[in-house]
């Protein structure tokens, strides 16, 4: 008779506790010194189990951050208007955004023909995280035309989500004139901000929002960790 | 003074020789075997010349077939007719498929909720690679309802274009009704059919196609290398 090896049958009883409901979609499984003393095993047999766990997407591990069970990615639609908050909020969670950097800077080439702006004009960057029920869910770069909207830095320093900031700076609406999709690896720093391990997939957009006049106000570049959202887009 | 290490002084040569026009996107380099001779080198080291380069973007090592002059991704559009071979002849290079299975078996029960079947209908499983100008840029496998077009294999036996081979089934246009996009890591059996290295970012697509009345008549999941290829999309 084969025996079993210990980390399995730690597996085993762990598979058995999610699905019985025990630790739910979402929650974060004790530490590996509390489910060390709790199956009377090393860490290492711990880790063993949670490495084979996490193999079979039953729990991610997020560094710094603990051992959850796993969460199926959310949908996020790109669409003709393409508003953060009110996406998260369809996925049951609540929406938070954390402010990195706010500066103005002259714009690059590459910025001002997204823009249509010269090379040189003036451009808010606020850079920081999106947050979907306190996990941060993607990193992102906003890039805005200072000349449009003189006074959104200001804004923005009391008011995190775009769509209120330009509102409050007469745009009452934009929408999204195109879409770039692509798929990068998380490098440290995104790895560290979006709690994933360097080298984690993620799906990169970069995408122009105009005015109803047709006039560019935002050149977003947003970087989603893959395994928490799904890019969607639906034609009708 | 410090020595220039050997490895340096050829990735300045080739760098030279890339900027010079002497080597093109998309070009094959010389093998190592003929840069050692050239550079009078072992093969270690041109091979950390070589990876010196390819961490700057300059070439690409592809897995049995080389090292290239990195080419920029092409764009993809994902819009309401979503058309390989047409978005292919759009970059400039010839579009082309290989088929790697070609086979009818029961629906699972996801496939039978996006193509609305009954669990068990019996489905064309068709699998391949796309190639753009001979560079595989895609792993697809798209699942046909069987009894809504019951003589497609037939099609296939001589025609590699979905498109085509609808049309010679009686489905004269077909829209994208809607896609979802996310991002993988390539695993061995992607790495070595699509020539990126294990682990390398994919831009995985999962669409619907249906006819102009509505019925769902493919589901194609589509796995891009995402250095090859940015997904786009348009509103107007």
């Amino acid at each position: 008779m084969t025996r079993i090896p210990v980390w399995k049958t730690i597996t085993t009883t762990l598979d058995d506790d999610i699905a019985n409901g025990h630790y739910r979609t979402g929650d974060k499984l004790p530490t590996e010194a509390a489910l060390a003393v709790r199956f009377g095993v090393n860490r290492h047999t711990v880790r063993r189990a949670l490495a084979d766990m996490a193999d079979r997407g039953i729990v991610r591990s997020r560094r710094g951050a603990g051992v959850f069970v796993e969460t199926p990615p959310a949908d996020y639609p790109i669409g003709k208007r393409v508003r953060f908050h009110q996406n998260i909020r369809a996925t049951g969670r609540l929406p938070a955004k954390q402010m990195l950097r706010l500066e103005t800077r002259t714009c690059a080439p590459s910025e001002a023909k997204a823009l249509d702006l010269a090379v040189g004009d003036p451009v808010l960057v606020y850079e920081g995280l999106s947050l979907s029920g306190n996990a941060p869910i993607a990193h992102f770069l906003s890039i805005f035309p200072q000349t449009r909207v003189p006074n959104l830095a200001e804004t923005f320093a009391t008011v995190t989500s775009v769509t209120e900031a330009l509102r409050r700076n007469g745009i009452d609406d934009y929408t999204r004139r195109d879409t770039r999709i692509s798929a990068e690896l998380a490098d440290t720093v995104q790895a560290l901000h979006l709690r994933v391990r360097e080298g984690a997939p993620l799906l990169k957009s970069v995408g122009i929002n105009v005015t109803t006049d047709g006039l560019p106000i935002e050149l977003g570049k947003t970087w989603f960790a893959a395994d928490r959202i799904t890019l969607t887009m639906a034609n009708d």
